[in-house]
């Protein structure tokens, strides 16, 4: 069976555009790796409109459970590659499968580039973040520690300039990668103590985050920091893998899109969320994302 | 005192952006004509991703509740005008009242056309609507009217063909403004029927809607269709008169924005939500521009 609208992912953008595809009445499957995406790593959301405090889990479950009202079905198997074209879209499954559809909107999301250092894992939530704009609130006049050295690093720093006592940015580098102009504005700020040549070797902590030890690259010796929360700012990669070589890519592997439709390079296939080229990566938008391409793959008529 | 940034509105887009300015310590005012826009005349949302039925008013209180706990003052007061330039804005009110600020982001929303016919107002929510794509599941196996002749008329009934027994479509001139082709192939559906040079009077009922009276203009016979729901599609009014003279808008009075960063043509000035020329007009869609808009005023340094 050929369908109308296969959607790939399943955390704020694909399910989201399987409510707005079910209330159309359009024939759609959702297929995805796993359900949920980057925002079950965050245990309490504060910037999703509607709610004052949200998990990510919880939030993700009442979605869930509005596309299951419009009778979307929803199937966990990664899609490991999307050929063909619009009206005959083949999807490859990791299980082996292939289904055909005539539109593909491509919500596959992104990842964190994780540290791979103990502690890290066992502290997610739990004073180590990946998303400055979502946790600093929590971080009123804490310590904490900054992991990274690019743009993404600085706009962290910059997030808890407002809430932190005391900010360390660790760079496992001699130089910063992020805009010099935007390094020496935040050189200016007291609090914040930028500590080159410093790879991260394990986040500690008993329930909570207590400390960051980093080897220090010049001497060898390994240094602990004492603090509560620790952001790691080393990049984030698009799950876009299934289609690199099929639609067009940015240089950080991300699809490109047209802002107002969502149509990506290839007629018919379209993107939304964090696998996509879009300025902000924020739960809100991406579900938004995720809305636009499912009206605009309903308003493109392929017989 | 110069604010850094004025919101104006307090609507999905408004507020969100008040949350995001908000927890990015970024000092801001928010004023607006009124609380919540459009959304208060949606009794129940299926739509909003987090919740499986919500009123817009119910929406509305916890969104503001949000932005008040991130202190963000809002005050009701009607702007009447924008000028000056960046850095250094200057915002007028109906109450008389100077405000200046460094950034602005006007988010003063929409307004449906009214047809300003005996029923129209009393029955809102009650059988009458003005967002298809929002209560069109209330009305399966029901008949119902829609009024307009253009796109968005017929967005509208294509919309309701997956639920509704019958549509009467009412246009008040003999031809439709509507794209020829979007009406061959809805010409072709057997519920529809369209009828011109019929002027609607009167949207009659008891509780709920019961019938729609049309003048037809050929004879000047007044007749009526028995419906339970009448779906008012004949335009919509972006509330852009206060920056008329100062930014850019399109030939329906939407301010023309950059979609990936909400920047207006005047530096300093963003506009999110449905007062710009978003393609799609949903709650979920102006929250997240909202959201961009706020993140890119933010990113943007004035000093």
């Amino acid at each position: 069976m050929k369908h109308e609208l296969i959607i790939i992912g399943a955390d704020a953008a694909g399910l989201t555009a399987g409510i707005y595809a079910g209330r159309k009445k359009v024939e759609t499957l959702i297929l995805t790796k796993k359900m949920g995406g980057q925002a079950l790593l965050t245990d309490s959301m504060e910037n999703y409109p509607g709610f004052l405090k949200v998990s990510g889990l919880e939030l993700i479950n009442k979605i869930t459970e509005q596309v299951k009202k419009f009778e979307v079905p929803i199937e966990e198997d990664e899609v490991i590659s999307v050929s063909g074209k619009i009206g005959n879209f083949v999807v490859k499954t990791k299980e082996g499968k292939e289904y055909t559809a005539k539109k593909i909107l491509v919500a596959s999301g992104s990842r964190w580039r994780p540290l791979n250092v103990p502690g890290e894992k066992e502290f997610m939530g739990k004073g180590v973040s990946v998303c400055t704009i979502c946790d600093a609130p929590f971080y009123s006049d804490k310590a904490v520690a900054v992991v990274g050295g690019g743009n993404s690093a600085f706009e962290s720093v910059r997030d808890l300039l407002a809430y932190a006592r005391k900010i360390y940015v660790l760079q496992h580098s001699e130089k910063f990668k992020g805009d010099e102009l935007f390094l020496e504005e935040l050189k200016k700020e007291k609090k914040v103590e930028f500590i080159t040549m410093a790879e991260t070797k394990e986040i500690r902590g008993d329930k909570l985050v207590e400390g960051i030890v980093f080897e220090d690259l010049r001497t060898g010796e390994n240094k602990e920091l004492k603090v509560n929360g620790v952001f790691v700012n080393i990049g984030r990669i698009p799950n876009s893998s299934l289609v690199k070589d099929f639609v067009e890519l940015n240089k950080y592997g991300e699809i490109v899109i047209n802002s107002r439709t969502n149509e990506t390079s290839v007629p018919g296939v379209f993107a939304a969320g964090d696998v996509s080229d879009t300025r902000y990566k924020q739960f809100v938008i991406a579900a938004a994302e995720g809305a636009k391409a499912a009206l605009s793959a309903t308003d493109l008529r392929v017989d």
